[in-house]
């Protein structure tokens, strides 16, 4: 029996548009390179950037009922996050769902599915990662639930949790862990930031870091390329 | 024994523009959620719109001679679609062939099969729809057919079908049904324009399409999340 | 054990600069339909077009410490090539690797596996070809090879090959026979225009090409629309 | 509006019968190497050969409603032939369907889809060649269409259509060439019993097929290893 | 920080056994279509059926060292489940981690990646559903967690739920769900039995399940094929 | 221009033979991990292990000629490795050119594309691995080369290669390596037959491979189920 879960929790908003700044790859490392979505998953749009509060939910194969009812939970600073419970690749969302969810201040859309009025979507800014584009309609009348932990994409995303997605994909930050991410994820930006001023001056990452130790315990050779010619042909 | 067929008859010019206008998601829906070729065949280029009928066109494997022989069969306001009998990603078609086309008034290609010369189609602003981007050249010598029924993407495609392309994919209109097509088009379009301004004003579709009785028939049962983690844990 | 050879022979800049001005599906037809890359690498940016010299590298699956290796062997106008040893689509390669190839005068990066980072590689205009964009972060410690022969998308790339890239694909020269495929490159882009020339003024490839024979030969048959109907019935 | 044509026409039974004889690689070659269905069809059971009149159906995505109405238009000597109208790995037909089916005389199913109780139709001896196995339920009350012209796997299938099944896959006949594919396929049969005896005496198909000059022409050349590795250096 | 959690309770062991006789396709109805992992895991063997106690386990991609640890987590009558952290079809597992297993009386393994040394698990006859199967060896040292709960195929598996697998895939069966499913699996397949014998004496579906009037409401209509024929030329 | 290569030398008949006693995993892992070809090869025969030394061949995609020729240059003992130059899932192999491999002493095909008539393969004994099964039949006249290095399913194959295949997929060992690899394969199979009696004794792998202190230096921790959900909730 469909469930609907109304109300849970979400992540502290300023802690989620913190993380936005970050973006998808620093995040995934921060939180010990946990919680990337599959790449399966693409941005319709190039250059954009969110975050939000993940409202769940999963919708009956080719039938997307579940995100008409979703969308009464969805609220400010929220990202819809949708799977189906049976691979589907229809077009289970366009502008019209697009429209709703914008008027309500929702960020964005993850689907793993198909969307369609791209173009539409385009002109509007709304944002939305999905694994096809397709056109093709849906059906109505068979319910998934909505804000129950899903698996989508090989991660497992629940209600509340902060979703982060940009050019390089999506990933989730469990709730209670979020604030956790932000810091691990500032303290990984400085890192970055220390190491990448090192690469521009021209050092490389062999010795940034110190990686030659590494290279010499895996039995590594070097070797000149006139002498690995004629090796190759004893 | 290779068959092309000659002059098959087109749908009305003027029905066959009025399509392009609407765009495939919606000419898709109009006609009964039927036609839409599958989601494996992609637009070249971002934000381009067309219609036209279709020339079919069958190639052997790796041999695209029958595009070379579809083009004479080609005029003003056609779209060439093109199914390899067996699947094979290579590049049947480049700028030279678009060329060709170009100057002969056709609207576009569709190709469940690779293209190359990129970077001139998007230059020419010659609109194709594929499978795949592959320079790997094509022989000649093998023929399949032209301008008989073929299966593409999932799809029957008939000459002088009506098809219509743009970022959402491709949808193909039978011939006979076009001005049905474009009748339902209009009537959807305005019947959608409605439910968007509604939607902008705050109203979501679980009753803009009176879908609370469907959610009720399904048997959908809203908790707080509050007493949802307590029933997990029972 | 890991092998990682050094100062491979590389070709001719001068001819490596011109070929990148031919573009990879005149390349690849110019050396006789031969070395392009399969086409699941894509370029990860539009409307770049490079050539240089090949670094190859071989990582461990999940493992990027192998390019960190090679970094110190890539110098001014080399392409670095990367194959992992057993599919894996993680994200190997992001903006500091980038930043340190930048800074060596790399000209891009080919990779038969993910890459993340990619609103930064964008802003650094750093090109790259790969199967996958993915933020999922790779262990160190594992080797594969630098500069010894490697199977990437179906083809064999040496060290110190030319590597052309651009919207087409990826397509491999071999060193020693860079100097031909130039030659012959021009030769087919002089051939081209000419035939590009025939197009636009509204010839067709069947003239152009002398293909009416071969039509003939494979026993085409031409037909009426309307007898064509009637034999369908028969 | 969903449409159930009524009592096609079928192909003759003993050409049907006699067409199974030959199996799919020599009727599709003896049509001219037409009609085979994509190699993502599977023989769920190894070792097995049918053949018989094409009852075409095309099912909503995740509804198995359509093949329910179907069974009623199958009689002895037929096989189903199911596509959906978008792709849909689910599992759409089980044991209890092919009880049915096995009932009237049917004698296999095509699926461009998902199949279930996988051990029950073994035990039964019920033949089915499918795109994947998935238990996956599928739901009630969307239709599409029984016995008009379908497209699936890359082909398209007309109701009464021959249906050719074995361990290579699916082949499909038009019924109104049934006749002249038995003739073909019988030509075909002896010829290639004349080249097996050829094969098993040493002959090579070099000889058999008359290729040498074919070799020649392709401008091919014999060198010996030792010369080919000295040139390879050169 | 890799967690590795200990003791986590196990379903009953006679529901379990009994939920073993009913098989995937009947278990995964029995709890409303839900739980089905995705059809890309296949069983390595045919013919067999087990069911058992969940430990799940996730693996860093191309390295199988926490099955070594989940290993000692395991006992008798569990099922190991499987998934690494990103996609990697390497093979994680072979027969000597089959023979350890075996000797705890573990029933199987599910994993959503490649295993080696098949025919020792034929020969041992240790059941295995699987992604693909490679003998491509994994490294050592990076680790992942067990008996968390994790994401696989599309679906949540948390440890101790009941893992029921056979010819026709994977099916989870949540711990404190096990009796219901157990006593709605006996009603189904009670139901079952009866339709089947109505079927058997050559009843269709469309009384059996009582369909005539749901086909009626989707506006079917039926006609017979000479007049479709006229229709299609109108 | 294609190139024949005739009379490469081969490896050391006997060690072939050896070599095909360990099978794919063994040698694979014995040779340090190298040389697996892709998992996308199956066998087409189960329960099946050879050992051969390669004849390689390219062929023109769609285009079985080439395969004609290479029969010619096989003898005693050879394993025939074909790589289409493009992807092209169709039948290049059947039974008549098996009868004539068989003839001639060849011991099994590797093939990265299609294979048709296996019910006669699997009659005749002949061992097959490939991509797929298709009838899909091809055409003659384009040539590829024989018995020159070629890229097939991630690996370099050189003439006179070992290969050895089995249920587990298809390894490839350098001529030249073939000893050493032979040997490793012996004191590989040594050890694990060592370790398997210690795990039918029921001792695992963590001691076994003494794995503790890699577990412990990952900083895994040990933590009791319901201290862990505590730990979630907090």
């Amino acid at each position: 029996m469909p469930i609907i879960v109304t109300d849970p929790p979400r992540a502290d908003r300023a802690t989620v548009d913190a993380l936005a700044a970050y973006g998808v790859a620093t995040v995934h490392e921060a939180q010990g390179r946990a919680g990337l979505l599959g790449s399966h998953l693409n941005p319709v749009q190039q250059g954009v950037r969110i975050a939000g509060n993940a409202v769940t939910v999963t919708v009956a194969p080719g039938d997307n009922t579940t995100i008409g009812v979703a969308v009464e939970q969805c609220g400010e600073g929220d990202v819809l996050v949708v799977a189906p419970t049976a691979p589907c690749d229809m077009g289970y969302f366009g502008d019209l769902l697009a429209t709703s969810l914008q008027a309500r201040g929702v960020r964005g859309l993850v689907i793993e599915a198909g969307v369609r009025d791209v173009a539409d979507l385009n002109e509007m800014g709304f944002p939305v990662w999905a694994k096809t584009i397709s056109a093709e309609g849906t059906a109505k009348g068979n319910l998934g639930d909505v804000n129950v932990p899903i698996s989508i994409a090989g991660r497992i995303v629940r209600p509340g949790d902060v979703i982060v997605a940009d050019d390089d994909g999506v990933v989730v930050v469990p709730r209670l862990r979020a604030a956790d991410a932000l810091a691990a994820s500032k303290a990984r930006e400085e890192k970055e930031a220390k190491a990448r001023a090192r690469y521009q001056a021209g050092e490389i990452a062999l010795d940034v870091n110190n990686m030659r130790p590494l290279v010499e315990r895996a039995g590594a050779r070097y070797v000149d390329y006139e002498d690995w010619v004629k090796e190759q042909q004893a």
